[in-house]
């Protein structure tokens, strides 16, 4: 089992650099106000295919030998990570085939579609997932790029964190949503390296906590059926991003779905930018802990903006 | 009728630049793609109270003179102007009274108050406001500052194009929305002495068209009733707008209600920012007149983020 260092977050991001966006990094002083500590928010909602996923997509697409780019990549997943390995392979001449269930919203499957990637459609269960997989790489020789199972794919999304300490060189802690781990493991290893002691912490939703649990009993748990809002946590940890989460993370902080809906609809007023619900988690993990938080400087990492508007979860208020 | 020059808006640059945000000028490899032009936002909607009103509201209160001071500052409105208003004043120490129609929604009644304003409910009738606004004069003595047709105001508002000239120094052309003409003036004063040759348009919904109609029959035309979703344009021209716009800006193009909530919906799903209906009007200017801006650099001036999350106007798609 590969796990990348520091030095592999270096080389990805010299080598994605000149295909993905240097985002910025955004404060509010309002949500200073309300959190009673300094936010800095790395804005991977203005990343292409508006996600961080991208990131990794492409480390993973530019790591293929010959070999491997004639015969395409495949992966198997619904949200952000299909559109991220579809764009990241195709506008690099590479194909890409993407096994999405076919109960998968339209508005997912034309946009894996718009970039050019070959959709399977399967049963949306996990045996068929994985079965539909195989047989594509039966059938092309493609190579799986799993979600975040993935030596160059956790490499990847750790640059998003190295950009962010570039630019703010010293906060007290940084925040990153957990599902699969891939996001928090890469920010984990750049974030040790580059600021030993700062604080690290995973954030999950109550209703996808097997990383919490797995966290705190320090042994991989099997995940529950997740239910939560966050479409993008509804992931489990693997070996590999257990075993970064389990040496590098301070804690894992959980929310309830009240508190990533009302957080999100926080950043969407008083920020005016899009994020989506599993970008919410940290902030809702730092409202909800105000005295762990308090007059800090806290960094969060805003994984996505992906949502679909015709299907938003905010309530009417008087 | 004094109408500013291209000095007044340097010299409100100068006087509002430690209490405004110098906004970021975003653009969209997707959107250009779309649009087949280059386009270039001017990002108000992360402007403080989420829209360019507060630089012209600033600006009017920081020449206030110490008796004015004194006895405060009065506006009716029920919208980005009275929130501007009301923070640029009390932040600086100064009074402010807002009349606003007792059926303002509650989530605008809230925003005024909480910036510190004292406000005076009226009927939602043009002479109650105005009747209650010169009761507010009588016994307080506070100085009127209209939402648009005010020196300062337009002064001010032009910092905006001046920064955005300034990032950017030559666009083909430059498109605002217009309401009452205090954002197109100060963007035309800007825009014409900094790039003589730009194309400067006013873009406005066809069902709030007086501005258009008066540019284009060379003549201040009434209101006829507004009925448009771009809330922030539901005012018309004065005298001074007008002398303005009608001397400096090329044309004022219109679009359906539909054609707004499109622009709009798509620069949330592609730029992941949050515009409110105003803002979009000109990006569906040029959405709606493609051979116009063929191959041209568009520059288009957001105003303003604020919308009711729980009252949007996205339909359902397949």
């Amino acid at each position: 089992m590969f796990i990348p260092e520091f030095s592999d977050v270096i080389a990805a991001a010299e080598a994605i650099a000149p295909f993905v966006h240097r985002t910025p990094v955004m404060t509010s002083r309002q949500l200073d106000s309300i959190a009673g500590a300094h936010l800095l928010f790395k804005c991977e909602n203005f990343q292409k295919v508006g996600a961080f996923k991208f990131r990794g997509a492409t480390n993973a697409v530019l790591r293929l030998s010959d070999e491997e780019r004639r015969r395409g990549v495949v992966t198997h997943s619904s949200g952000n990570h299909a559109a991220a390995l579809a764009h990241a392979a195709v506008s690099r001449g590479v194909r890409a085939y993407i096994v999405m269930p076919s109960t998968a919203p339209e508005v997912k499957k034309r946009a894996v579609a718009g970039y050019g990637a070959e959709i399977t459609f399967c049963a949306p269960t996990a045996e068929a997932r994985e079965a539909a997989a195989a047989e594509v790489i039966r059938r092309t020789g493609a190579t799986l790029i799993h979600p975040y199972d993935n030596f160059n794919i956790i490499a990847g999304q750790g640059t998003a964190a190295l950009e962010l300490l570039t630019d703010h060189p010293s906060p007290d802690a940084v925040l990153a949503p957990v599902g699969g781990g891939g996001l928090l493991s890469g920010t984990a290893i750049s974030a040790r390296h580059l600021a030993p002691s700062i604080k690290i912490y995973g954030t999950e939703p109550i209703l996808a906590d097997d990383a919490a649990r797995s966290f705190h009993t320090r042994t991989l748990q099997p995940p529950l059926p997740p239910r939560t809002i966050a479409d993008g946590l509804l992931t489990s940890l693997s070996e590999r991003t257990y075993a970064i989460i389990s040496k590098n993370v301070d804690d894992i902080l959980t929310v309830s779905e009240e508190a990533i809906v009302e957080a999100m609809q926080l950043a969407w007023e008083r920020m005016k930018i899009i994020i989506e619900p599993s970008s919410a988690v940290p902030l809702a993990a730092v409202l909800g802990n105000k005295s762990l938080f308090a007059g800090k400087t806290v960094a969060i990492i805003i994984s996505g903006g992906n949502v679909d508007l015709t299907k938003l979860p905010f309530g009417q208020h008087a």
